[in-house]
């Protein structure tokens, strides 16, 4: 197999030998190599401007990132044979951290196949494709993924909104044999079902999970609220570890059924009250209602989609921090977390310590979390880190 | 009790009512307020440039932080009082996340107590004194022990670097009781044994407690390999989560003995592998011995001491991940820690990034550690933060 030439401009060659993957459009000699002889999807071999060869990269003309590396080798294109073979490294880390099943398999660049996503839930595979050249190997994905997993299921979530800047269609889709509308999983010993047809992403959030774990000490015979839940998470796991009550709060009616199906699996149902509603009206009319929690969880959608909504994203962060620390009581912990990729961790700790002071509180910042170690971080792409939790103590007052 | 004022100059108090505790000496204003006019402990009310009482500090007239904030509450000088209020709401955190009380008491401006480091075994308490104000309180700050834990011991381990800074001498001195040499503690269900006289700091590292913990899943049935082992705090934990074989490197015969000791308290002798010597020349050995390892831990006495030593300092970390890296069998993992406040957290990242792709390999980031919760980060004070632990993967050549 003979792949056409992308040759870098002088220079352009360095960050990705200090082992980044993604090629920007800026950087290619489009005199040498012109980005629009290309289709979406295809492959080519990247080269220095001096012809040497640096890997095989899938290529997007139409994007700002407009290749990604898929191999140092030139032997390996992506094609079936890689994917097993990624998949296998992939799993092989999998099986090694995780008692059970039910993790996610496949995190895009981190686990070199860019473009891809694959959460297992058991016998159930949902895979995501957010790139031309994987969708172009969608049957050669579906084949890795059977041959490795042997899975009952597979079904492709491919909704995200990152496929419009690719100019892929958005559907969802049974890939191979019956997908149930709601999966079963175990994620620290709590047994969930989650919608991954109707849900957000592939209907769960496995980032959190160690997050979640490290919940235990802090949660026992306390009164705990969970905000912006979901499908109870954090929720129904604070109650399974010893939670006295727990309050969940979603603007989603179908998300509120989804907490009380998964508290009713694990017999919890008579500790749980779901609010639906506004989060932030929520708060305040928890607040009129002089209601008072010893654990607070926030862990709201990204309210910082894209660089430019910083400022806006930065003061609801605060507002949200803020109004959920005057709901503690004494002595009480706020897990406050963001999956917002473009706020810095620091950032948010200083959110934190902005609305304690504001309050005239001090605060000991106990936990800092970050995603789980299924979702790998790739040490060259700070785009791959996008998980923050922090565990903070409202000390009481001297 | 009427305090002497310090007047601060303008401005100067903005950073202490966004929450920080420290003062720098030439935020003073000497023309009110001579620093010279104090002594090594005195307290004092700090005040704004216009006389506005900002609370109680410890002054230092003599250190460039020349003052921390006791209090922002003028009722509450640090007395035996004060310090009993603050031990209890430091124990009160611990309790509530640790089943055996061996931990990090109080954290010094963490817990509001500047100065002051508290490790507690169980019965015995080792405390560390840093400041002169904490120096003057020495016989309030054992009363309060004495009144809030009823130990059976308490040691004086006054013997750290900061004293000379302060003008205090060095000491270890047994306080109240009877301490052993050796005091038992339990770290994730291990049994150890600590030398609290003879041994490095308090005698015990408990900042490492949750990295520690999370070596389980990556170490069963593996060969691992400890460097800079002390008496045995990870290498021992890897052997008791299921190692087949540990080495414990260090260059201290009293530190081996010690990994000797705590291997023999859990039945694990057998399994461990001591080597005595300079951990770099090892490397080298083992390297030219052919030895390969699963798991390589690197934990290493602070190589930034001070902030003059960053560059040397990063380029020992360069050169020990990469050497520990060179250790490792296929799809290895390599836990790289760090206590040096001075060495951001990501410039150890960018240190594992480099080592790896001078070997032409390539990692993926899976965990990020940080010091557990019984040492809390005070959000407004960067030094309070010092642990890094980051958990890689050295991905299979492709």
């Amino acid at each position: 197999m003979s792949l056409p030439a992308l040759r870098l401009k002088a220079n352009a060659d360095r960050r990705l030998r200090a082992g980044h993957l993604w090629v920007y459009s800026n950087e290619i000699d489009v005199a040498a190599t012109p980005l629009n002889a290309f289709q979406p999807g295809d492959q080519a071999v990247l080269e220095t401007t001096s012809g040497k060869p640096l890997g095989i990269v899938a290529v997007s003309p139409n994007n700002l990132i407009c290749a990604r590396l898929l191999s140092r080798d030139l032997k390996h294109p992506l094609d079936k044979s890689l994917l097993v073979h990624r998949l296998k490294v992939a799993l092989s880390l999998r099986d090694r951290l995780f008692d059970t099943p039910h993790y996610r398999l496949v995190y895009g660049d981190s686990d070199l196949l860019p473009g891809l996503v694959v959460d297992r839930f058991g016998d159930y595979v949902v895979a995501q494709i957010a790139s031309p050249t994987m969708e172009r190997h969608r049957d050669d994905i579906l084949a890795a993924l059977l041959q490795v997993l042997k899975p009952a299921g597979v079904l492709w979530k491919n909704d995200s909104s990152a496929r419009d800047a690719e100019g892929l269609e958005r559907y969802v889709d049974n890939a191979y044999g019956e997908v149930p509308d709601w999966v079963p999983l175990i994620e620290n010993g709590v047994q969930f079902e989650a919608p991954v047809r109707e849900g957000q992403k592939t209907g769960w959030f496995y980032d959190h999970r160690m997050n979640r774990a490290r919940l235990a000490p802090y949660v026992a015979g306390k009164r705990v609220l969970d905000l912006f839940s979901y499908i109870g998470g954090w929720g129904v796991q604070a109650a399974a570890f010893g939670a006295s009550e727990v309050f969940c709060v979603d603007a989603s009616a179908f998300a509120l059924d989804g907490v009380e199906r998964n508290a009713a699996l694990n017999g919890l149902a008579e500790k749980m009250t779901c609010v639906e509603g506004d989060v932030f009206e929520a708060l305040k009319e928890l607040k009129n209602a002089e209601e008072r929690f010893d654990v607070v969880i926030a862990d709201p959608p990204a309210f910082i989609k894209r660089k430019k909504d910083l400022k806006n994203g930065e003061a609801a962060y605060r507002r949200l921090n803020e109004q959920a620390m005057r709901l503690l009581n004494k002595d009480g912990i706020l897990v406050s977390a963001s999956c917002s990729m473009h706020l810095p961790e620091d950032d948010l700790q200083n959110i934190l310590l902005g609305s304690a002071r504001h309050l005239d509180r001090n605060i000991q910042l106990l936990e800092r979390g970050s995603q789980g170690p299924d979702h790998p971080v790739h040490p060259a792409i700070a785009e791959t880190r996008y998980i923050k939790s922090m565990t903070v103590r409202l000390l009481p007052n001297a």
